[in-house]
């Protein structure tokens, strides 16, 4: 089977930005090219393409070859006949989606195009549709190789492959995320099958926000379960309101405007208030250290905060799923898509400008 | 000024259930009575409504009675004349609606309805626009003390009133909001004052998800800052996506839904990656020490959430605000805030539905 990995891996982001192998271990090739050697490792004619090879050290280079690799900078070159391509291509999401659309006519019969850690598998399947039905590639599925760690570190041991689970429409046949998971497994990686939509939340750096969120529903759950002994329906529905709000605060306004809307001294006083099992609620004693000292911790937010000033107004605690079944039953599926399409665009663009 | 309170307080769930006076301290009575006799001892005209008074323990009625509390069975008695009603009635909707809708024709001009830990102001307004309308009762505005605490345990030492920032139409005047600033202030107490939307979110039971999720949000801003040197605009996306994803899928499917769709095995795989600074990322720390035990933290939901199979598909990563925002430019504010009910209406179903 022929695979192919778009994106080296920024060399000088993971040794001189991150550190990886100060904080981590493992040592370069990080990222795509990490990917591409253990793959070929395993037997897979493996294509690597990366449009700046020629700036990498050669000794990087040559140890990526030496594993079976094929280097190329042609990107229509290394898509012939391939069944499987993953873009580790850049955060930058315009790179991302040009290669998926260069690439798109050239693939194999079937091919499966996995996004990782770098893309929204339904962003860029979306982005697709017109060069899909234009070149009547309706065969090509959309997955995930999500790696959920650096490849390269001794953290990387699965992948996290997107399945249809919560899609309406399929994306991915079930030949494909078998080949996909074939892959994983010959690259000795435990698999992970995840419902497309949640594979960002699960795999991306994030997984440090839904990680402590999740957990943190754990622990409010028990305390309702063990000490308040209210409804589960209204645990449910209390973690539902508060994620809500916070997720709404921070596309709508970013940080600043979480922290200066939240206040940071009513929540914890109004925490400390919910302190009644102290050995059962690390989450929360830890919660309450962290607003004590939230001075010390992100000074310059909270500047920010000082002067923030809500441009104007829009509801923060509107339940997503149902506007959504709501939006379907009024607009039907096409319309919805469309609005949920744009809806993502505001939230991605509002976002970037506060960059 | 003339203060009604509608509601004793459980001593049953307080004394017995919540077993307050060993996990918090304080002593009898709790809630609406202890706000009640707060505010008579500051000098107010207080009022205390409950229609079961006669079935409460005699010594404790006579300490509210004692600190120059009236008691009444009577809402309607209760209501006449009153500048501010405090509503600490059950958590069930209904009852609070009933009481609200009652009383609404008696109050002294220009009074103030104030909703506490038992249901959102927002949702009381919205169901009251009827009544207001029929009786033409415009000047009565809506706000909070919401105790955001145990009101009689050493814990309650402040109230959040809400304001209209964040809403298009006020709900509120600055009179009707000085008038509670004073009576809580005048009562010991501190004021915050919050957007209204975002009262519950702080002051509820669930500011335990609230809080631990917007201090994860802190941790990893730091981490995105200081180590992963990422964009603010990247970290902040990741932020809203991640607790838009927890939020949808427990309004959705329920703690069962979210524990068998995230998977937490591949949760803490991926958790484990984002350990880079140990000391500076005490959350997530905890959070991998939840995800390992989980099994016996809370068995129930995992047996549950085995048996778990989404019934049907809904978008669930689809950015709230952004989905308001595109719908009011379409349909306009009134029929916006009609979809906004019935959706609250189908959140608020859909999970009690589950109990």
């Amino acid at each position: 089977m022929k695979v192919t990995v778009y994106g080296f891996g920024s060399l000088n982001y993971y040794l001189n930005k991150l550190r990886v192998p100060e904080r981590l271990g493992g040592e370069p090739p990080y990222g795509g090219s990490a990917m591409a050697i253990e793959f070929a490792k395993a037997g897979y004619d493996v294509t690597l393409a990366d449009p700046h090879l020629e700036k990498l050290p050669r000794e990087i280079v040559d140890k990526v070859e030496k594993a079976g690799v094929k280097l190329t900078t042609d990107d229509v070159e290394a898509a012939k006949g391939a069944e499987v391509a993953i873009l580790f291509t850049p955060f930058r999401s315009g790179i991302t989606f040009k290669v998926a659309e260069t690439i798109v006519p050239h693939l194999a019969e079937n091919a499966v195009i996995c996004t990782t850690c770098t893309m929204s598998i339904l962003v860029l399947n979306s982005y697709l549709q017109n060069i899909i039905f234009m070149e009547g590639r309706e065969d090509i599925g959309f997955s995930t190789m999500h790696p959920a760690a650096i490849p390269g570190t001794p953290q990387h041991k699965h992948y996290l492959i997107a399945t249809n689970e919560l899609l309406k429409k399929p994306i991915v046949t079930q030949e494909q995320i078998d080949n996909l998971k074939n892959l994983a497994i010959d690259a000795g990686k435990k698999v992970y099958l995840l419902p497309a939509e949640l594979v960002s939340a699960v795999g991306d750096m994030g997984i440090i926000t839904t990680a402590i969120a999740f957990t943190g529903a754990v622990e409010y759950y028990r305390i309702a379960r063990d000490v308040l002994k209210t409804k589960r329906s209204m645990t449910e529905f209390q973690i539902a309101q508060s994620l809500q709000v916070v997720s709404s605060i921070v596309a709508r306004y970013g940080f600043a405007g979480l922290i200066k809307l939240l206040n940071v001294d009513a929540m914890k006083d109004s925490l400390k208030s919910m302190i009644l099992e102290k050995n059962e609620q690390p989450l929360t004693v830890t919660a309450v250290d962290i607003l004590e000292k939230i001075g010390e911790l992100i000074p310059e937010v909270l500047e920010e905060a000082e002067k923030f000033e809500p441009s104007d107004s829009v509801y923060m605690s509107a339940p997503s799923p149902m506007l959504v079944e709501y939006m379907e039953d009024l607009v039907g599926d096409d319309v919805l898509k469309g609005i949920l399409r744009e809806s993502w665009k505001k939230f991605y663009e509002g976002i970037s400008e506060r960059d």
